[in-house]
């Protein structure tokens, strides 16, 4: 395979992804925000986009006391990034007019296309790439559009996405994913650098948009989802060009039979065998995950870590329980808890309650309620083993419900969760070794609300802090082992 | 294999589960309910246990107006269960006395026994053993006890589990799963007949108990969590005639070379041969689980689906990646999605918004706001396919928070989940075909906590008519084919 990749197309990016202006063509006054234009006319206010935004529509009028203007030529000021919602068949007149405005580069929301796989869908859709051809980006058709936290822009239905920027991008050829992505990534605590939902992916699709994310200053992590991909070797030329930089976390969708079936594209040149994507993916090292979960907890993993491997951990928890299943899920990763010496165990096991604890690894403390400085006492000791890279407590900070409730007290009064991310906080900077929260809920129903509200202050505490947290201790260690495996074929390839 | 079992022990089950009186031995009047004894006071209390509870400690005194007991021998009304928390080494006179006292079965909840693997607590243990053997049943010790949501009895530390009573027993020998399951079931939906915490296991463990069970007409699913087994031939006896008439679902804890390590067993017969326990569990048709979490979906769609087997679904969801993931993950697991013809395409089509919708199957209602009279329609459509055996419907309900936004109004006002409910349960009715709800939650950050909340209302909902909940599709998908998998094999042997 070769490892050179083709010049950068001579797109200005910056005005894709931080327009200081925008249209949004295809926009009602009557509606009151349930169209998609005015949707995300309202959506781009609300998430605070500090530009100006011009509604289009060939009927003129108000909406919320903006002016709309009856084609995008008509705006005086530059527009850098358009937003099409107009209905399929008027689509290609409207792009035609934001080429000659000057306009950057559009997302078609407005679906209809090839995905109908019908006659007129397919020659909508080349015509659309005709057009681009002569100067102007699309993301779409068929999609739910950009997200740029920095910038403001928002995907469709996205009122409510974070401000936050980061470090993880996301490509998806799923509207779906790109939004719920989004949304779980606001509160596990994935900061985003660009999203970018591409649907039909008539210009702009996963090799551009891989090739500019790969050198992207902003983007230290590239995660995507496809389905069928255009052209398989410039593909994975650029997911090896970037991945020598930057872990390029990949879920394909429609790798069964039936899924293949269920994709409607027709570009896929690897078609839907698994154990050839699966082999190539690891050819270029790139991380492949089974769904959208897996890749939002390796993303998280790979935001908050340092690069890095880490082989061999330590488990502090609470219940013998936790023990066994941690060291049973982290062998089949290959990851290691290895047992601390009986001399460890003794400067370990003066912190601990007696009896019922455990100071072998994983350290049972036996007891839900022993205090956060005890707890540092035990992560500080357990640290100190030369052979341990990562630490992972598991807090069953949900345990404090009960005793509230004894003590006639809230629970988000009791559980010590702001000092415990303190304290956790301070064992890293202490130790040098990175600490993964583990914060289980098995009380999720409406009476025990207080708990699930106080545990999702809790995660927020750990994340502000730089910690990365995750439900489940399974989630926490799959996610390490996939760090472990990019940086250490990372590593080898560079010897 | 031998499939003879040996004539059930003749210990009255009932008293121990259903007592009518109860003494709790070790309370203190002091400690304000923060020690096991008192805490267990106030739980079976809280839990509205609807006999007498007699509460023992040498020193007398009084608890919240209860009279202590210096001796259970003290107590002049019939005893039939005893909760034993007193320190290790006095456990031995105590359990003696209930002997005396002719209490049918105590509950052990002290640790300090054999788990400590020293000496002494191998001889406490064996005291334990020949007291027993005496005339009288101990679960335990080192462990949290029974619930039984039908008498009131809960396990340390549940003043707050339900008391809804249902067909699935739970034998955990890690009392944190026994805890956590116990909470995991209140919303999930999963209903008790018995959950036993055995720990160490000194007189009761996994096969009396387990043919206890096979016998009880409450029971109808038995699931269990296991480091150790005693006697690997009468347990996998008891398993496989168990499992003739119901199903048994086993996760099996230190399975890896560090699990097993982590084990603090001596009695495992079996080892710690994944292959082995893997290929002993299939031959007596025992469902393998990998962890709590997988146990508690199988024990959920085994308690609300009717026996039979699901091979071909229908699937109704909102966004086309949906529909590939449902491909992919049924795929792996032998469930067919099988297309819909053009004909059938054409009559489940008439009913959903265009453009955007695809009626093959999986049927990608295109718009998460499709209002349930019309998901009815198509689900009634879809089921007239004589191929489908069960309907699985994604239901995209958090979408309306920012719907309820738009409009100013409560996410709960807004989203028509009681309605849905309503029209699901029509359609299982009508068809006679079981449908499964699949309710994501991308929007679990604190400011979609009214999402969380109205999701947790949507699933009461479903729940209260019968219907099983999932929050991912995986896992809905893994949990119809463990139920596939059994009756499968049941049928097979029964041939």
């Amino acid at each position: 395979m070769k490892t050179s990749i083709a010049p950068a197309i001579p797109t200005n990016f910056e005005r894709i992804f931080h327009p200081q202006n925008i249209a949004i063509i295809g926009i009602s006054a009557e509606d009151g925000g349930t169209g998609f234009g005015s949707g995300m006319f309202l959506a781009i206010k609300a998430m605070g986009f500090e530009g100006q935004i011009f509604p289009v529509n060939p009927k003129g009028g108000n909406l919320k006391g903006s002016h709309i203007y009856k084609k995008v030529e008509d705006i005086e000021e530059l527009v850098d990034f358009a937003i099409i919602t107009v209905a399929a068949k008027h689509v290609p007149e409207v792009l035609e007019g934001c080429l000659r405005k000057g306009i950057e580069g559009v997302e078609i929301l407005s679906s209809g296309f090839s995905e109908l796989g019908t006659e007129a869908g397919y020659e909508l859709e080349k015509k659309i790439k005709s057009i681009a051809a002569g100067g102007i980006r699309v993301v779409g058709p068929n999609c739910f559009g950009i997200y740029c936290p920095k910038s403001g822009l928002t995907l469709l239905p996205g009122p409510d996405l974070s401000r936050q920027t980061g470090s993880v991008a996301f490509l998806s050829q799923s509207g779906g994913n790109a939004i719920d992505l989004a949304h779980k990534g606001k509160w596990m605590g994935i900061r985003f650098s660009k999203v970018v939902s591409f649907g039909n992916g008539a210009d702009l699709r996963e090799t551009d948009l891989l090739k500019y994310l790969a050198d992207d200053a902003s983007t230290k992590v590239i995660s995507m989802y496809i389905e069928g991909i255009k052209d398989g070797d410039a593909f994975f030329e650029s997911i090896q060009y970037a991945s020598k930089n930057k872990p390029v976390i990949v879920c394909k969708g429609g790798l069964s039979q039936a899924g293949l079936r269920s994709v409607a594209s027709h570009t896929a040149s690897l078609g839907g065998s698994r154990i050839i994507w699966q082999s190539v993916l690891r050819q270029v090292n790139a991380i492949s995950v089974q769904d959208l979960n897996e890749l939002a907890h390796a993303a998280l993993a790979f935001s908050l870590l340092p690069p890095g491997i880490y082989k061999r951990i330590s488990v502090v928890g609470g219940g013998g329980a936790l023990g066994v299943g941690a060291c049973d899920a982290a062998e089949a990763l290959d990851i290691e808890i290895p047992p601390f010496t009986t001399e460890q165990q003794e400067s370990i096991g003066k912190f601990l309650p007696k009896p019922g604890s455990s100071a072998i690894n994983p350290i049972d403390v036996a007891n839900p309620f022993v205090p956060p400085q005890v707890l540092k006492e035990v992560l500080l000791e357990a640290a100190k083993d030369s052979r341990i890279d990562l630490q992972i407590i598991i807090s069953l900070l949900y345990h404090y419900k009960v005793l509230a409730t004894a003590m006639g007290l809230k629970v988000t009064e009791v559980a010590p969760f702001q000092e415990l991310a303190e304290t956790v906080c301070d064992v890293v900077k202490t130790t040098g070794k990175p600490v993964v929260v583990v914060l289980p809920n098995p009380k999720k129903g409406l009476d025990d609300f207080d708990t699930t509200e106080m545990l999702m202050i809790a995660r927020r505490e750990f994340l502000e802090r730089g910690l990365p947290v995750f439900d489940e201790l399974s989630d926490a260690l799959r996610a390490i082992s996939q760090v472990n495996g990019y940086f250490a074929q990372r590593n080898a390839n560079h010897e």
